[in-house]
């Protein structure tokens, strides 16, 4: 099952899109979270045209965004650059931060921009869930996965370090993410391995190349993991949306790779480039997102097929808006 | 107005209550979020007697909970009591998590513990608000108030320290809080000074008087500086809950006050009367919640008239579910 929501009210109106995407069906539910929340998902009506091009979020808000980060890769990078070392715990406690569920944005909605915020983008992974128990345990996580979504972190890196020294988690430093238009069934993925999506996360900056990565490969903690980590003590309800951090990969050497213009996967976010700049050279030279760049993000499966549609968000200045 | 929600659904059954609590009317909303989103708030059929002990959360779930500490007496006393200066940031710069929404708890669910858990209360004054956008000044905060609640952050205290330590905020250390029955409107409200709640925060532990703070003093930062601190780089939707953190009154000598017993204000948590005793002992000699406990919290106005009903929680083991 592929479900899209057009920009209509807060929760969108809700679409059954066909497998080729040139229709769609409305459903019993007129929205995803009524679908979520136990509204029927049979088709209602008969097909219509679906343009992809018309489409907000899946899935406009919800009550909770839970984000890991399981490629530690990306964190082990962060802490080089930083000259910290990683504590050993990280690669068995997941670091993960509650962040914002209303709104999402759409994928083409603009990224805003402050020149103090250090604007950055971060492709992930994400997946939807159903009601999970508190305490649930792997098995129970996992079968609780409804629909696996891509979604861009937008993170502010100039406000984190200070949110960081405050212990008590991203508000500033993480406004709106965005979310691709297509929300996919696991079993609508061939990928899905049903820990992990295996699958190609393809990023674009200003139109070139900047990342090609394995989205399968170096995740740590697999999305069940991830799930019964954030139920350790609270419930989930149905809706939540659990993310798996920005992916990384490590290069072929096990460092930290390179760029897709030098022949490596390249990256999810400019921080992880500037971080191996860093290492590198001493000091970074990529520049975070400024007034007129575009961000594309969107996966491929192993035949080159478009899996969610692509995110692609135009960066503005907050005065410009 | 006044408002309630009947545990119905994921979002409760809506009620108006009227100012002497013996009735209530449907509204045209059918839920309190709906009235949020737009719905209408006027009544819709004639009055039905009005229980206020069937009532669950007036708002059992919601896109956004950000959780202030505006009452900065108590981050002094937390550090105190852990031999750690507090910066001097902490005054203007105020601590703020996200936290869980979906689910709230209703006044009277249970708590749930665990030994290694470290269980507390918390309580505090918070508000619902309106649409929020980006970047909006403390005016437009304010303007943007719409309700008022009570609420019980339930936290675990054994579980922060290592989520304080990773900096990522909290996930295991603050499970679901619990809210009381009634959502008032600051213009019901005589207390209401715009920015904070003049009244009276009383806590019960066991049948016992544990705390009785003026919810209007010490609170460093109001509810629309907390606001317009959250809003900084992503706007508020409507339905978002902020709230003062942990209620905390310095004592009569500039000092951490003293216990009820001893002719205190007493405390609105567990921890801070056990930071207390730490100072003064060395170590802490009030236990943390456990199974067969039951905390309850109300709130008062100058004339002793409550004011959102009663949150009335037993704690229970985990493994008592």
């Amino acid at each position: 099952m592929i479900l899209a929501s057009l920009p209509e009210g807060r929760d969108g109106a809700l679409r059954i899109v066909a497998p080729d995407r040139a229709t769609a069906t409305r459903a019993g539910a007129a929205t995803f979270r009524a679908l979520l929340d136990g509204a029927s998902d049979a088709a209602a009506g008969g097909p219509e045209p679906f343009d992809i091009a018309r489409c907000g979020a899946p899935l406009p808000r919800t009550g909770q965004f839970l984000d890991g980060s399981a490629y530690v890769n990306h964190v082990e990078l962060v802490r080089k650059a930083r000259g910290v070392p990683m504590p050993e715990s990280f690669w068995t406690d997941p670091l993960m931060y509650q962040g914002c569920s209303d709104p999402f944005l759409g994928p083409a909605d603009p990224i805003l921009t402050d020149p103090t915020w250090g604007t950055d983008f971060e492709a992930e992974v994400a997946v939807v869930t159903g009601d999970v128990p508190l305490g649930a345990d792997i098995d129970t996580a996992r079968a609780a996965i409804r629909f696996v979504l891509l979604l861009n972190d937008v993170s502010l890196r100039g406000l984190i370090p200070d949110e960081l020294g405050k212990g008590f988690g991203f508000v500033h430093g993480k406004p709106p993410s965005a979310l691709a238009p297509l929300a996919v069934a696991p079993e609508a993925l061939p990928g899905w391995d049903g820990d992990r999506l295996n699958a190609t996360m393809c990023i674009d900056l200003n139109g070139a190349p900047f990342g090609r990565l394995d989205a399968g490969r170096d995740m740590t903690f697999g999305f069940p993991e991830l799930i019964a980590h954030a139920a350790r003590t609270r419930p989930l309800a149905a809706g939540t949306v659990v993310g798996s951090g920005t992916v990384s990969n490590k290069g072929a050497d096990g460092g930290p790779g390179r760029t897709v213009a030098d022949g490596g996967a390249g990256y999810a976010c400019l921080a992880e480039q500037r971080m191996v700049e860093t290492i590198r050279d001493g000091k970074p030279s990529t520049p975070f997102l400024k007034s007129g760049d575009r961000v594309e993000i969107w996966m491929e499966d192993a035949e080159g097929r478009d899996l969610f549609g692509r995110i692609a968000q135009d960066v503005k200045a907050r005065s410009e808006t």
